[in-house]
């Protein structure tokens, strides 16, 4: 062993006591007579003192030649500091050195290794090795562990066991595209990486193993929005013998878990609202409860004036901004200009001021008088001091403006907490969505999601409208994990591949062997599965999910530290009887 | 929830109790006037009955249609069986069934689901998920779950961070082949599967993470030889700032932690031996030391008699077969076949029974008088009642052949007792060995292996001599684990792969971000790897590895259940920018 201790742990009991280090030189001050050494390892740093008067002089020719992240290793003995440093564990101490071994020499860092670093996120990404040994990354990834074992404590104890499934499994254009596998041994074929074990822990149920877990690697070959991952980490359930209620409880257990033994936080009973009640009121199905400003739907109160623009409108909906009321018209029409930008798309919006003397003035006075405007206030709560903000339109579209702008002013204001966690479940999703491109129905959630059976009736006749047993559990504005009760009716499965615009043949195709399963005594079952890279994020504090992977990639995909994906020799292509296009 | 209890948890203690189970129909027994059913879930059975007397008509005539491995939700009342079956928990009581309902019902599935099946391995493989339903299956994959579980809570309380390491990497034709992932939008590029996370967990060292580890899974496109699979899983672990000492007693420590959790033994300190006195003793450098019949080598007594054999032999070594002098001219006979067949390859075999009586009786008394045989008695440790066998030939290929025959005997003998557990270090292996097709040095753990620092001086003159601070951990005749002490000068790493045969342009295009970080202050590190599905296979008292994997593949690596690989569009293709040959 290279040390005796670590360059977190020595404190003023230790005085006196000889120790040997090992880590690297966060930084030097040499004053001529005396040189001090930050040394850091994983666990924190410990000051190093070599003085001309008491350190041997070679030893201290030598500490002159360090430089920053040199790897070295010290003897010496701990002793009590002049000036204590209150801000770090070992702050009372330092060690007078008398052993200094270089052990590996190391070039000048291309960024500094700091909690605030001078380096930008590309160059980062290059040298992930020296960003690690940073404080925020190397915390992050320490927390991440933290989390996977108490998922796996927690669901152990609750009887879970944890599966191994493939990763080297069969491709199915159904949802998103698949990275494939040429195989060499079965030419012409190719194995698919899986988006998730889905048909697999599926499988386990039938096969009775009837509380399953697994933490996985999944992979999807889709263009890269901001912040997704081309192979990505699910905490991925299954239960049989179950209903919805069940999943529902188990894992807000899980979650509650997570909560007090990562933050220490009680968290009460998880609110559980429908997916109508969640795009009505927040326009969004993974709203964040953290803070108010609930929809208002104005079209009753706001209808049928001389206004055209509200009359127009399918829907005419308005969120009260908590004490806001006293915006100029300067920083009023900023948020319209923001609301009229493309990437949200409003045509206008409306405003009332509900000043703190109880009066009401809106940019609308024309069309509405004060007794008009109270309502206003009475539908979207809004009290005297608030701003009352207004957007109208098409539904669907008009509510994904008002969510945007909702989540935008909750940022302004301060209202999304890093700190605070306001769980809930969205239940009761619907079963299909139309797709307007294709002219068909897509599953929502996946093809293997159980309509509720109140519902089964509409299957021929409106199949749009049928809510399927399925649910999101949202965490402060995020959908952190989603799951559903599953068809275990072999019949239904199929009916629903039809749905789907599945041809028989495709179904038996890709699904046979499910279906054949179904045939042998599928018992009820049903599940989700977690995201664990953004949980993780957001039980951090933190939203974006690059930050707590190790090594992630780019927005190309590409892993730039170890240039990754590279071309391979024509001899491996022949191999696995494939060639370049 | 569908049940009350599961349906291994019901006793004596419950009787009266009302009680909701769910399951699949494990047997029905129908006596007319009565139907006994077996009820069958992960944890156990309970016996059902329905009574012409007791049972509600409709419910009664239910019963009669359950088949086999239906699945059904029963509600009844627990009374005492009147005949016991002292073989299963539940065996005291049975359920008065008042409610049936058939949740699913099930074809007749093509083999028994019980622990001893009438299903071959095939068909076992094509519907795995009734295969996991028996016994055996089941509680080899609970097994499975929980070596991993002790194997995490191990590790994290020494302090050991687990890291997820990317599986969408680069393509190294160093070592095994890789299975490739074409890029989409990197056109012509691929990435690879990883083969083991070295580099990445290397990396992770550099980065000041001192203790990672992962359980992993990594990919090798192999010809499959029997029980290899094309995916399997590793425990995958790296330390900085130790020495080879500092990870043998951490991982001997894991060792021991495992066996004690899961088996119940306390292991002594384990054994180490070198790689030299491995081969010399056993032939093996994974020696299964349940057993003696330790290697004799005969050279100096039994040479320069007349026995042109054995005096031509570059070695002549041979075994004490304990019990075995009273075998017949048959039998010994049947033992030279076994060696002379191609697997084994020796081209005789001399064999020499030590009598009860003290005599000695050989195969070539001829050339041999008492004291010559009494000295090979002693040389191989023979005692009166034993068998002595030799063989001679080329050193190291008679070695392998004697270690064949002592593994076939210690099978034979019933000396290799599967809940006995015998494991060891061996150490000191050879840094490299020579490939006579190639001409060429490889390496005989891999490239970032360090030599040991005595030896390094022969890197020029004698590299074949050169050992390495490599260890392997062996279990029971397997090799479970192995590591090394890693290269971190980038010097001597850039020497290493010289030597191996690497351009300067290819050890930079592979290797380059390695050696780069080497630069920036690499700790001295080291780890090991344990293959997890052959130490779960050891500890649980089999050598199958299959039989402890979910979804293993065959021989062609194949997934037979779900049909994998298969063919996929050419618009898939098209989109990766390949086409097949």
């Amino acid at each position: 062993m290279y040390r005796s201790h670590t360059c977190g742990e020595l404190n003023a009991s230790h005085i006196n006591t000889e120790v040997t280090l090992a880590g690297w030189v966060q930084k030097t001050r040499d004053k001529g007579f005396m040189i001090w050494v930050d040394l850091r390892d994983r666990y924190g740093i410990t000051q190093l003192i070599f003085d001309e008067q008491r350190t041997a002089i070679d030893v201290f020719e030598k500490a002159k030649t360090l430089g920053r992240e040199f790897v070295i290793q010290v003897k010496g003995t701990i002793i009590e500091r002049e000036s204590k440093n209150k801000n770090i564990a070992t702050g009372d101490i330092e060690i007078l050195v008398s052993e200094l071994h270089i052990l590996n020499e190391a070039k000048l860092p291309p960024f500094t290794i700091e909690d605030e670093t001078d380096g930008g996120e590309d160059i980062r990404m290059k040298y992930r090795y020296l960003d690690i040994r940073r404080n925020p990354v190397k915390n992050n990834l320490l927390f991440r562990h933290n989390v996977a074992m108490e998922v796996r404590k927690y669901l152990s104890n609750q009887g879970f066991c944890e599966v191994e499934t493939p990763y080297l499994i069969k491709s199915t254009p159904e949802g998103a595209r698949d990275f494939v596998v040429p195989s060499r041994m079965n030419e012409g074929q190719f194995y698919a990486l899986p988006q998730s074990p889905q048909t697999f822990k599926q499988l386990l149920m039938v096969g009775g193993m009837d509380k399953y877990f697994q933490i996985v690697k999944c992979f999807r070959d889709e263009d890269l929005r901001a912040d997704r991952q081309p192979e990505f980490t699910q905490i991925d359930c299954e239960m049989a013998f179950v209903e919805q209620e069940d999943i529902l409880n188990m894992f807000e257990g899980l979650t509650r878990h997570l909560l007090k033994e990562v933050k220490g936080l009680e968290v009460a009973k998880f609110p559980r609202i429908t997916y109508d009640y969640a795009m009505k009121t927040y326009g969004n199905d993974k709203p964040d409860i953290r803070f108010g400003m609930k929809f208002g739907e104005l079209n009753e109160v706001a209808q049928h004036k001389d206004f055209g623009v509200f009359n127009s409108a399918e829907l005419v909906v308005g969120i009260s901004v908590p004490g806001c009321a006293s915006y100029t018209r300067k920083q009023i029409d900023e948020l319209i200009d923001w609301v009229k930008r493309p990437q949200v798309g409003a045509s206008g919006m409306v405003y009332c001021k509900y000043e703190t003397d109880g009066s009401l003035k809106s940019s609308v006075d024309k069309f509405y008088d004060q007794e008009d405007l109270k309502k206003w206030a009475e539908v979207t709560g809004a009290q005297p001091g608030d701003l009352i903000l207004v957007l109208s339109g098409p539904a669907n579209k008009t509510r994904t403006q008002l969510s945007a702008l909702r989540m935008e002013l909750g940022n302004r204001l301060g209202l999304r907490k890093p700190e605070e966690f306001a769980p809930l479940w969205v239940v009761d999703f619907p079963l299909l969505e139309w797709d307007e491109e294709s002219e068909r129905y897509h599953a929502m959630h996946h093809p293997f999601t159980s309509p509720k059976p109140e519902d089964i009736h509409l299957i021929d006749s409106n199949p749009g409208a049928i809510r399927a047993n399925a649910y999101d559990m949202v965490l402060n504005g995020n959908e952190i994990g989603g799951g559903s009760i599953r068809i275990h009716d072999k019949g239904l499965q199929a009916k629903m591949f039809e749905l789907l615009g599945f041809t028989k043949e495709e179904a038996e195709n890709q699904f046979g062997f499910l279906m054949n399963a179904f045939q042998f005594g599928a018992p009820p079952h049903g599940g989700l599965a977690f995201g664990l890279d953004r949980l993780v994020a957001i039980l951090g504090g933190q939203e974006t999910i690059r930050d707590f992977i190790a090594f992630p990639k780019n927005n190309n995909g590409r892993d730039v530290m170890i240039d990754a994906p590279s071309t391979i020799d024509v001899k491996q292509l022949d191999e696995l009887h494939i060639q370049l296009k």
